[in-house]
């Protein structure tokens, strides 16, 4: 196998959607997969089985590579730190990526730039929360993602079972937030080269169900502009503050009141940027691969006025691939992305895009090809 | 590796960007390549070294898969016939393939259904040459591509040369066409299913340079939509004549009196219709893969007025990945596409595609972004 342009670790559906755009630029990538059939493994010829947590398996699929890039954020940042003193450029960096990896950094550094966060604390004790006040989000600051390691309480006496002995894994530590009374989700991306290169994706609305990214709406309907370039404007400033290369995503709420808060930052190509695959000129996984190794990124317009992006869960069909035959019947321009996962009850699957100039229509179609792949 | 979707024989760039979409689909390719490093191996997970006139290794690489498509039309039309007899489904199958593989028959052929092909006639000697008379087009029946099997005479002596001992190789039959006074060539491309569901693309004008495509222009700029309507339903009645399964492209001319005529018949995706990639809602690569796989197919409406591929013939750039901060930067909406294989003089090594409302603009920039992937 010639040698690799470019090593991804972990091989879930983001490495294999990066796969399209790397195909299409001449890109190799060489994968660290968890298994020889994950998800990403199934599609790209050079892959390598390991655990991003071992040292020697991260050294094993960069050899010969320079650049590194992610599927998750999991890889733990002392690695990431040998990675680059070997020599290796992982984008993001270990110094950006610490503050997706920890939603304690993440407060700390967003309230030094003066970024618009929810009220929150470190809380140590069921006193702690009942001092920083009911209603409150607990949260781990390492590990949770879509609604795990999240806890809505609302009386001391689910703060403090949360603290009881053996409740919490050992070296856990939690912040407390303030419910946020807000309108809508929405996401603000952006890319960055390491010069500073940025490129703005539009604001979109981010529609949740159980705490899992259900639908995307590009952009967000009806969206304040002056709250559109704020949001965008604040992703481009974290991006430059925290010296993010690739994707970022900044997970906003937008209050009840007309204000932006931080919800969340994900260093990679988001849930919520897949819609520009097929809805924008230069698609976020495209965009990744061009910010990490360094190239002159693309525009991010979009292809239609509206675009909605639905996730396919698993649900009671369990042959993806089998059900084509009636989602492409029924919605012949949906466009249908499967992972290559086993179903399993919630699992995000696979996604249908659909865009066009009619909102509603729009809407409808994607949620009924994504109903088509979940109910059957 | 698990069960495959579909098998594809050869390796080829056309191979190459149906994965783009088998991704999207989930369809799983196991590929016949011609070395363990040709331009789709490099992005195929499941892919088998061997020789697609070698019955063994067809046998090899569709072992417990149904359906079998074709990066080429060069699979000898008895191995065909041998998979189809095993149970496999060839798509197409050796019935039409037939049609693309022989010029010959194929002129025989469209000649019975009434579709317009300029004069022909089988020739065997100079003789044959003289009495059908000059200029005449002198072509291989089998194995001809990109200019190459094909002569213009314009005397006895250069047709007389043709049939000196030695000339050809034994076997080779020659078909003399009339040298048609053409004002451009088009390309109708349909995708057919296998129960007759087509779906006709737009008609786009194809520029050569020496007898290798240069450039395409989706739609064909100020087609009479007369014939462009003329065009379409050809395509789409040769298909269903034919019985052609996958992408069908027939290359057309538009003579000086406003008539098209019949060149070639290719039976796969074709260079003419790699704007769609980019271009469509449906790409002729997923619709030739849903044609095959006999899914629903989708609409090949354009995203924009105009679309604009180029070709990147292999020219003074030899590494094509180190020149995209090049090309991207002086494009970055251009959408590059690189075929991974080696460089050398005039060979197809990827191409580019750009989209937009302003036919003036996307053809300079389309032409830009090959020239600097070109010439550098």
């Amino acid at each position: 196998m010639a040698r690799a342009h470019l090593a991804v670790i972990g091989g879930g559906q983001l490495a294999r959607m990066m796969q399209q755009p790397a195909i299409a630029l001449g890109l190799r990538i060489r994968l660290l997969a968890e298994g020889p059939d994950v998800s990403a493994a199934q599609v790209v010829a050079d892959s390598v089985v390991g655990d991003h947590t071992v040292l020697a398996d991260l050294e094993a699929v960069t050899e010969g590579v320079s650049v590194v890039t992610f599927d998750h954020e999991h890889v733990p940042p002392e690695h990431l730190r040998a990675l680059a003193a070997a020599g290796h450029a992982p984008r993001p960096g270990p110094h950006a990526l610490l503050f997706a990896q920890d939603k304690g950094e993440m407060r700390e550094r967003l309230t030094a730039l003066g970024a618009p966060c929810p009220r929150w604390a470190f809380v140590e004790s069921g006193e702690d929360v009942a001092a920083f006040g009911f209603p409150a989000v607990l949260k781990t600051t390492r590990g949770g993602y879509d609604g795990k390691g999240v806890w809505v309480v609302r009386e001391p006496a689910d703060a403090e079972a949360l603290f009881d002995e053996g409740a919490l894994a050992p070296g856990v530590r939690l912040l407390a937030e303030e419910l946020v009374d807000f309108r809508r989700e929405l996401s603000a991306q952006v890319a960055r080269r390491p010069g500073g290169e940025v490129v703005r994706y539009p604001v979109v609305e981010s529609r949740q169900a159980d705490g899992v990214c259900a639908e995307v709406v590009a952009p967000a309907p009806d969206l304040d502009p002056a709250l559109a370039e704020e949001a965008a404007a604040l992703a481009e400033r974290v991006a430059t503050e925290l010296d993010v290369v690739g994707m970022l995503a900044v997970e906003l709420f937008e209050t009840q009141d007309g204000r932006i808060v931080v919800n969340e930052l994900a260093m990679r190509p988001h849930n919520t940027g897949h819609w520009s695959i097929d809805g924008a000129v230069t698609s976020q996984f495209e965009n990744h691969l061009r910010a990490v190794m360094d190239l002159p990124l693309g525009p991010s317009r979009p292809l239609a006025p509206w675009s909605v992006m639905t996730n396919v869960l698993g649900g009671a069909v369990t042959d993806l691939e089998g059900q084509l035959p009636v989602v492409l019947a029924a919605v012949p321009h949906a466009k249908v992305h499967l992972y290559g996962k086993a179903v399993k009850p919630g699992r995000k699957v696979g996604h249908v895009t659909v865009v066009g100039d009619d909102l509603d229509a729009v809407l409808a179609d994607a949620r009924r090809a994504a109903a088509l792949l979940t109910d059957g």
